[in-house]
């Protein structure tokens, strides 16, 4: 209802920023980019400094006991072909925030981005979130500078609360990895230090349409801020209304235009929830079959999936300026890919349940195609992923969006994966195999409200396609 | 706005039944009670039959490695006073169902009950949902008969599904346990087994405010059906709206008359999740400190919480007529109670958000008072819970609700809790410490839906007081 006045979205279709053009903006990061100050070597495991392979387990570990470890996982799950498996996986059970600080310029909200250097990174330099923080970062466990701007996001009094949620992050490298994801919106005056800039959400659309400029953690944030159009708007309302009212609970027909009611949705999931089970045990990683260690890898013997290596990073104006760290490694470039169609005159997303070893809770609501551990260019026909071709295959007047997005930098060395939203052909079925489920945009706002819901490799395409069609 | 017709609402109010009146559902409850064919009886271990205690772990185990076993745990924490501790806890791993079958007779809902014998039952026989099936059960694991109606819950053509949540069980006693919660509404003509009766949600709520009739199971699914009374439906389509439109996003001031904006509360339980840390270790039983095993009991040395001992049953009418099982017995009776209060005119209950080992996600939503672990008629004033003397001393005026109530009936062994809901005094001030929050039922509904929002023990309240007020 009052969708015109929505800061959110008006700063969406604000493509024009007061501080920093978008094209500037560009070629600063361009400039940051190609910084001599940045180096990033793989090295050997000698050569990391303040982590050692513990003696007992063999898992990898920092002196300190902080940071992340690298450890080991047996998994057995009904869930797909395989039924028991072992591998590494990144151990980190803090809680960081990624946090975008938010501020108000004639009346559209402006978000500040960082450009920042991680040693992970395609293109060295992409935009993040203004906080981008462990808690080992905050409570200065490498004793490095403070994290500027972090006060906003701890001290309520500073800055209000738009967004605050945990989300999680890449189940299948990850046992339980969650970060805080939080937009809060000062009106003090605030000092712009050297590499962070203003931007409205339309700048950051702009980018987000280009490779590798946008990192993870602003993709993950950016997904939460609900976008609604005035369209989505009213079937927000609409199908809200439908939630309180038990009067229409379990009708066929869900209201705002949605295939399925939101109660249906959580009937699918309970059942799917039931249907699968997951059992992660963890495991020293010197017993993880499969895998073997040299000098300066951890490597699955037969070449798949990833690697972990070490590497020494230098970066002039980080706090710290100088580290060395594990990191994983893909062995292959990835997929991840969403079908959308109209169906009955309401824009629709085609999700899938999908299981990973690190989830929480069994299921997170993943992409059509979410094809990222394996090479699908390898794989035999049969052992591809439903619905792969109907993303990779498609007539470019269906592809909505598709650009080459990184993993997070901190912990994913150079690792980029296809992203791409597709339109699906007149003539695909709205009927679609049982793990699989329409929903609108506004149906999907929602759910990634609560914890563990939508996966990261959703929300990386959701951030994408935030801003809602003028249709 | 349909609220006038809505199903669930009309049949909250319909208090006689078109086929047994609630009186006489009691006396024939009383007479079920009184079968002299129910007998159950503790017993040594070496009289349960099927069970062990594995060489290895001292784990309690099923000789088909189903069921549920006893195991250990290894806690630990930074949330209560102590941060480190191990004990024993129930492993159950699969996901059972709980359901109601109703139907509309001349537009009234009933929901089909079981008069059910469970062994842990205080008064052995209590009113069950219609269907109280483990995987076990219902793939036919003990070789008994099959489970009736069960075909209505797993098959979507025979009735339309209503609700259908995975819901949490008691976090002190289960690890990560939860049951499927449905209620699933058919059009055919049902045969009505010996046992079973057709009863209103109104003669289900008078009943639930007798001591011990209603059972746990029954409470669990009854608080998952949303009773919107035309003023909540009013909060509830604004408070939708609200959430619908980022404009009011993190306003102060929440819509429906809320103290908080539903993203408010998500952002408080957000923080309170990254605050808290929770790290629950699988260790065998043989390794829990401060517990021993006697020829009949699993025991702490000290006397305190709980017990777990081998029982022996005789259940004529059962689906298996004879059988031995572990049980939890509980050493103390506890507590439970939501302090409420109208906040600007506004029903609000006070939530604690509470952690509890077992939980999936460090954290859920837990009544004012949740006390029923250790005995707070033996504890130190300063050791006592908040709140527990605005809950025990208020006059009986402002007690809204008070009755017994068991725990679990198949797994814990004579376990009453005292179930409260009371009038915070006119000077009970709004604010309260950081790990409470005030919710209007409506917000309290919506959080039900999402999986491992609200425990047990808080449904088992909310359903008891599900009838919105006439205020």
């Amino acid at each position: 209802m009052q969708a015109k006045e929505d800061v959110f979205l008006r700063s969406a279709r604000t493509e024009t920023g007061r501080f920093i053009g978008t094209e500037d903006l560009l070629k600063e990061l361009a400039v940051r980019q190609a910084d001599p100050r940045y180096k990033v070597e793989a090295v050997s495991w000698d050569r990391l400094e303040g982590w050692k392979f513990d003696q007992a387990t063999g898992n990898l570990v920092h002196g300190s006991g902080r940071f992340f470890s690298i450890e080991g996982i047996r998994v057995s799950t009904n869930f797909g072909a395989v039924p028991c498996w072992t591998q590494p996986i990144i151990v980190q059970s803090e809680i960081g925030i990624l946090g975008f600080l938010a501020k108000r310029f004639e009346g559209v909200l402006h978000l500040l981005v960082q450009a920042k250097m991680e040693p992970g990174n395609l293109n060295m330099v992409q935009l993040s979130p203004t906080v981008q923080a462990t808690r080992s970062n905050y409570t200065q466990a490498h004793r490095g500078l403070k994290t500027k701007y972090l006060e906003y996001f701890l001290d309520h009094s500073r800055a209000r609360v738009l967004v605050d949620q945990l989300q999680s992050e890449q189940g299948a490298r990850f046992l339980r990895k969650r970060n805080r994801n939080m937009v809060v919106e000062t009106s003090e005056e605030v000092p712009v230090h050297e590499g962070f800039h203003w931007v409205t959400l339309g700048q950051i659309h702009a980018l987000i349409r280009q490779d590798n400029v946008v990192n993870m953690d602003a993709r993950s944030v950016l997904s939460t801020i609900p976008l609604a159009g005035p369209g989505q708007q009213a079937g927000g309302a609409v199908e809200a209304g439908s939630r309180a009212s038990p009067a229409v609970l379990g009708k066929g027909v869900a209201a705002g235009g949605a295939l399925r009611t939101h109660d249906e949705i959580i009937s699918w999931f309970t059942e799917l929830k039931t249907r699968y089970e997951l059992e992660v045990e963890r495991i020293p990683l010197k017993d993880v079959g499969d895998w073997a260690r040299d000098d300066r890898r951890i490597f699955r013997k037969d070449g798949k999936y990833f690697s972990v290596i070490g590497v020494s990073v230098e970066a002039g104006d980080r706090e710290v300026p100088r580290w060395t760290q594990p990191m994983v490694q893909p062995q292959h470039e990835g997929v991840i890919g969403f079908l959308t169609k109209r169906i009955d005159g309401t824009r629709h997303f085609l999700v899938h349940a999908k299981l990973e070893p690190g989830n929480l809770d069994v299921l997170e609501l993943a992409p059509t195609v979410q094809c990222i551990t394996g090479s699908y260019k390898a794989a035999k026909p049969e052992d591809l992923p439903a619905f792969l071709h109907d993303i990779l295959d498609a007539p470019p007047d269906r592809v909505r969006y598709a650009a080459f997005q990184s993993e997070e930098g901190g912990r994913f060395y150079r690792e980029q994966n296809r992203n791409m939203v597709v339109e699906a052909g007149e003539d695909f079925p709205a009927a679609v195999p049982p793990d699989f489920a329409w929903m609108t945009p506004a149906q999907m706002n929602e759910f990634i409200k609560y914890n563990n819901y939508f996966n990261v490799e959703a929300r990386s395409l959701i951030a994408a396609v935030g801003l809602p069609e003028e249709e």
